[in-house]
Parts: structure tokens; C-alpha cells; sequence
């Protein structure tokens, strides 16, 4: 594996589970993979729970690990040619990005989405960028419109969680006081349409995501009655996409909150969110602290699908 | 061991400091211990001998170390159930701390007197949150009412330099310009009251610390009286914690800083301080450069009184 | 090797260089000499390349390796002695270095020209401070006069790239929106001085570096005349030196950005720069993606530099 942007670079999806599921039982039996070889990690934006799954998944894997925050506003890069640099930004990202290929073997990189120009975040510039000039294997840490290694994390918790052989899993928006990224919405809807799974997808009109991703994927504006049944309930908040809307809040609207009585709507289906949730937006205190919640051992899984993707990327070298 | 707030912690002292001497003289014996072992330091304020004496000791013990700077100002953690999380905290710490503990094997944890609220402070809100709720092991890096790692520090030194088998130690309050946390005399207080000395208090009226930590200890106002035939002088400022002053500044007096003339009332005693120190405030310029200043030392026996720490929970995991 | 800050601290150059070239041929044969050994990095200014570029030095060395950022507005060390510490500076650095010294075994100090006061810059008050009071071995990651991990990386590039015995190497001025400081042109003069090479610097008047490090270097001030059968441009912007324009941008005319033309004038020359470069005021895009343009190896060959430093000041531990 050379990068790790979407589904696709896992190939056949069963598989990278279940290696998945083997590192998980013994994750430093590979520690020889690393030896002599430096992961860098280079957050364009914060991060708790990234930033410390994959530091682990590097270590657990043998590898020198190199943090590099990147404070946006201090270090501006300057990415158009021809522009007569005397203004405030000090480099260009033409030679940033392959220095920092320099002294590393792989790179990790977390650049969200800027909510100024659409074009922008749908092009990924960033991620692209380290894919194209650092000269070294790449993987997102969460860019402008995918969390790969978070959609990877949630497969393997429902894989580990599922009752039945295709379980009715449902994405539903829910609301939040800022507008946030598709990112997570996005790669778990490209994840959850090449699993072995009923998907369904629950939002209010007007919160459309990039079809792209939707695919095939059912939409019900409905929340009762896509719940209706569901096995698995993973709840996000975004902002809108669609273009005159793209980045803004259409709606607060509390009903959407995942409660109890919400979840009484499924067949005592786990409780899933990707981390930080807001208690009482998106879902109540009674329902993220109820024994269906697996929103913990679901974060816990971000140290094994980074490790499955770097393990990956490392046989590769 | 499984958590590390105070000196019963350590069971029984005289052990406690053999050990600590042991590892001293061969501090890279125990590098099995800490192998595929993750230790996760956690700061809410910012640190430079904790900092790096501490993350000395993990990688002395082998282990891998992760170093999480958490700006108090960006990342705001709601603490109480039902709140409608609509505002400016965007997690709930009964979701973040054990997903932090998710990523490590040993937390260490520091989080300063806030002296907002007495109630919260007395009650070690965040150091006792993540002992309840983050699955792990974990320690005081400094927390509002102890910081037990300086005072097992402090132990060391004077019992490396002390020329009588009870040697007479005195903690004296000093000036100071802005309002310091009580947590280094109270641990102070807590170990020496332990330890084989004749321990002796004194500090202005109305600088009384919390009778928890002074207990049985001799409070003596007249710092000269304190001071005379002292072995080891510790200075140190703190805010008042009496109810109706808690957090106040009562006095600036600089008659009781620690100069040349003060120290004349001593045996020839050794001069402490935790670090970072005012010069001239807390002690003059002479006395800290004197021979018989073992700041330095002291500062540096951080590690191994870290190392000790870490070490007893790697064993008991 | 006990202190590593000039161009004499290598001996002899040629060695310094063969022994560099080995090490990059298999940077990981070392890694015993770095065995239970921790390399501390204090950074008082930002880095990109400094800090990654050692960082791997040491850990390919088998070093356990910390970075400390030292903001610089937030933790004000005192440097006279004497002062009444009731201000906003919270610890002298009498205590801070030495403490520093302490966690580590190897120290790496960044601390650029501040550009307030002159003979504070060049007394490298804060460099030395740290040679002198830390009580381990301390090199340059860049100081107020002098950056000779960069001017080491700078030589070892020249001599892979050399096609010629006496290859001429010209240090350029060019022009930049801000006040930089001449740490850089005084290393790489430093250096060049010393080496086996035909050196030329050229500078609109006004702008003469320290006669230090100029020494018997050729001065041309007209470019032109200057980049005539070079084989090596090695292009730079610094502020005056001179006394009472210290600190001050005296120009900043275009004329002397490396362009095209001005590459037409050399013997097809290649062209080099410490980075992060202005494009299109230091160089135009057109140089510096050219096929002559050697910046991106002349960037990896840091991680050369730096090992070879750390390696003989750790085999002279």
C-alpha cells in the first residue's frame, strides 16, 4: 500500500479486517517491521484521540514516531506558482513537502476541510500535495473530506459487535452548535457501501452529502423511521454540501438528538459516534452512558486500523 | 501500585527511598519492564522539570512515551452530567479520559489549583477523574493540593545529605509576587511528617496550610526561631488557604526571604527549593549559589523519584 | 567533541566530510553509541527542518531524543544577577540550564540573533550560557551568529555535487520582505573559508557580513562580475551588519534575485539555499525547479550534518 485515502486501498475488505482482528491480538509481534524507519505525523489541526491511536500504532509497530504540529496560522504555506513571495508566507509547499519527505519513511498527514472554497476541499490540495511532492507513502489522519482510518476503526467495531450476518446499520445526523466537516460522514458511508451490511442514511432535507460517497446507499429523511430495526446507530453532525449552502448550518433542530426513546425505535442497536461528541446534542447522557455504547471501544480501535494501515504500508516498502 | 497522589502511596518510606538509591546508581537495569509498555503524560499546565524528568524516567524504564500538551484555553472538557453541550467545551471528560487511557499503559497527570472554587480544587476534580475513569494507572505529575513526585524527590536529597541520623528540616514560607498553589508544601508537609526528621513550619500568621498535610508538625510564626540549628532550610511561597482568603496574597514581606543572615541562624544547613525560584524574593543571590545550595541536586533526583514511581506500577501491572 | 558551534570544532574538514559520507551510506550502523543516551532539544525559536533533520539524527543513533519548546514570550528566563525577581520572568537561568543539563546527555540549543541589541547577538549570550552552565556536552541548531549544522550540510552537498577539484562557490545576497538575521552567510563563510573551494561573496554595499567569518574571502559587489563561471550559487538574504545599521534592511531590489539570466552567467552552476526560501524575491521558480537546483538534497544532507555531530560527541562521552 502506497497511500491510504479511502476504502479502496484496503483491496478485499474482509481481509484487512481480519488482519485487523490479528494485530489486535498480539500487536507487537510485528515490531521487527519497523525497525530503522520513522513515521511523521503532520497536523495542519488539532487532535487528541488521532494523535495519540496512531503515535501507538507506529510504536507498536517498532517505528520512530516525529510529531509535527503545524500551527496554521504561524506557518503559511504558500501554494500557487508565480507569486512574488513578500508577504507573510515563508515557504512555499514545493519544497516543504519533500524536506519533510527527507527525513521520514511515511507520512501521516491531518488537514481538514476550510469551509472557504468548496473547490478547495473537494480537490483534498493538502493531502494531495504530500501524495504527489513528498516522495513517500501517505495516509490521511483525517483530511478535507475523509477519515479513512476512522471509518476502518468503526468496521472493525461492528464486525466485532454484529449479532447477525448482515446487520442493519444507520448514519444519522444529528445537531451540533458549529458547522462541522463531511469528513466522517463521508468515509463511513464509503465504507459501510463495500460491507456486508443493510445501510441507511438519516438527515434532514437539505443536508445531502456528496454523492460520491452516498452511492447506492438508501437516504430516509425520516429519523423514526430509518432507526426502525437498525442494529447499529452511529451518529454525526455536519454541515451542508450542497453548493450554495456548502459549510453553513441549516438546522439545530434538537429532535434529531439521539435518545432513548430514539433507540427504543431499534433492535437494541449498539450506540456509535466518532469522537468528541457533544452530550445532549447529539446524543443524551442516558444514551452514550447505557451498556449499548460503544463509542470507547470504538475509539480503542483507532490504534488497530492505524496499525493495520501502517503494518500495510511498511510490508510495502 | 496503582496510583501515586500521596506519600502512603509508597508504603513504607525507608523502602521507598533504598529503592529510589538503588536505581540512582543503575537507572537502565529495569528496561524490561517498561518494554511494548506505554506511558501517557497529560498536561493541563505547562511544565519543564516534570516535563522532562519524568519523561526520563519512562524511557530509562524502556517504555515508549507520549506527551500530550492539553492548552487549557482550547480544549475546554465539560464536567457535569446534562449540560446541553451547545456552548464552547466540544467534550465531555467521561468520553475523553478513557479514551486516553485506551492509548497507554501508565498516566501521569497534572493539573494545577485552579483557585476558582476551593470545593473543586480540595477535591483533585481532574487528577481524581481520570483515576476513576480512565482504566489505567495513574500519578500526580502536580496536582491542586500535592505534588508528590517533588516531595519523594525531596526525601531523597535530604536523605543523601543529611549528617545526623534526625536531622532538623524547616519549611519556610517566602515572598512571592503572584498567588502559588499550596501543592508543594502540603506534599512536603505530608512526607516529612513521615520521615525520620524533626520538622518545623513557619510562615506569617494567616498562611496556615491545610491541617490534612501539617498535622502533628510544629508551626513556629517567628522565622528565626524556625531557622535556628536547622539542617536543611525549605523555602518555598504559597497563597493563603484559610476560607475567607483562599488564593489571596496577604503579604510581600521580603524580611522573610532567605539571605546569608538567615542561614547564620542554621547548622550550617543545606538550602532547598523546588524550582523555578525568584531570586532575591525567595532566596537571595548568594545563598542559592552557595555550597550549600542543592537545588540543582534536588531537581535532579525528579527522575529518579519518577523512575521509582513508574517503575513500582509497571511491576504491579 | 565537547561543544559543536564553529567551522574549527570539526578539525580537520576533509575527514569531517568522508566520515559524514559513511554515515550516510548506512545511518543505522551506529546506533550502540546512543544506547541509553537522551539528546535534548531546546528550541527557543520555531524549526521545520532543525528539528525534524536532528530529531532523526539522534534516533538513527539510537538516542532517546526530547524536544522542549520554549515559547519565548511565555517563559522568560532572567539572565543578570541581582535582580529582585518580582516581575513577569518566573525562573534565571542560573537554575533552567543546569536543571536542563540534568534529564539529558546531549544538549541541541536554538536561539536566533534577537536584533535589539548587538553585542548581546554577538556575545551568543544565551548559546554560551548553555556551554557553560549545563554541565553536558551542547552544539548549535542555530544561534544568533551562526548556523554550522546547516553550513556542514552545505559542505558535504558541494562535495557531492562538485565536478571540478576547486569547484567556485559564490554566497549571494538577495532580496526579502524581512529583517533575517546573517547566522546562515556567517556559517556558510565560515565554512567555505576553510574548504578546498574558489569563494566569492557578493552583496550590495552596505551589507558586509562580520569580517570574523568573511576573513579572506574574495568581496565582489557587483553580481554579475561575481557569478561569472560559478559552479556552486549559494543565494541568501541577510539584514546589515554594520554598526549602525544593524539589524536593518537596507534594500530590497530585485535586481539581485537568482534568476534565469543571472544562472546564463555561471558554469552551469548548481544552485543552493538553506531554506525556507521566498520565491521570486530570493530565486525564481524557474531556478529553483530546474534540474540545477540541488535545495531538497542539500535539506536531506541536515540529517548528515547533525549525525555526524552527535556521533562524535557521543563517542567522546
Amino acid at each position: 500500500m502506497r497511500t491510504y485515502t479511502n476504502v479502496k486501498d484496503l483491496g478485499n475488505l474482509n481481509e484487512a479486517v481480519k488482519e485487523a482482528l490479528e494485530i489486535k491480538k498480539n500487536r507487537y509481534a510485528y515490531k521487527h517491521l519497523g525497525e530503522n524507519k520513522t513515521l511523521l505525523m503532520v497536523f495542519f489541526n488539532s487532535s487528541l484521540r488521532t494523535r495519540l491511536s496512531t503515535q501507538k500504532a507506529g510504536m507498536n509497530l517498532g517505528m520512530n514516531t516525529i510529531v509535527l504540529d503545524i500551527n496554521q496560522g504561524a506557518w503559511k504555506l504558500e501554494t500557487e506558482r508565480g507569486v512574488i513571495m513578500d508577504g507573510d508566507k515563508t515557504e512555499h509547499l514545493l519544497e516543504a513537502i519533500p524536506v519533510m519527505g527527507c527525513y521520514c519513511d511515511i507520512i501521516g498527514v491531518r488537514a481538514f476541510a476550510q469551509f472557504e472554497n468548496k473547490q478547495d476541499d473537494c480537490e483534498e490540495k493538502i493531502l494531495n500535495q504530500f501524495i504527489k511532492y513528498s516522495g513517500k507513502p501517505v495516509f490521511s489522519m483525517e483530511a478535507a473530506t475523509g477519515h479513512p482510518l476512522q471509518a476502518f476503526a468503526d468496521l472493525i467495531t461492528i464486525e466485532e459487535y454484529k449479532k447477525t450476518q448482515r446487520p442493519k446499520v444507520v448514519l444519522t445526523w444529528a445537531p451540533h452548535p458549529k458547522a462541522l466537516p463531511q469528513a466522517v460522514p463521508n468515509s463511513f458511508a464509503d465504507f459501510m457501501n463495500e460491507a456486508d451490511v443493510d445501510f441507511v442514511i438519516t438527515h434532514p432535507e437539505g443536508y445531502e452529502l456528496d454523492p460520491k460517497f452516498v452511492r447506492g446507499a438508501k437516504v430516509e429523511y425520516d429519523q423514526d423511521k430509518a432507526l426502525a430495526g437498525a442494529d447499529f446507530v452511529y451518529a454525526k453532525n455536519w454541515a451542508a454540501f450542497a453548493d450554495s449552502n456548502y459549510g453553513k448550518i441549516l438546522s439545530k433542530d434538537r429532535s434529531w438528538t439521539v435518545s432513548t426513546e430514539k433507540m427504543a425505535l431499534t433492535n437494541n442497536a449498539y450506540f456509535m459516534h466518532c469522537l468528541p461528541v457533544r452530550r445532549n446534542m447529539i446524543v443524551t447522557d442516558e444514551v452514550i452512558e447505557s451498556p449499548q455504547s460503544i463509542v470507547i471501544q470504538e475509539a480503542a480501535n483507532r490504534e488497530i486500523s492505524a496499525q493495520t494501515v501502517i503494518k500495510r504500508i511498511l510490508e510495502s516498502l
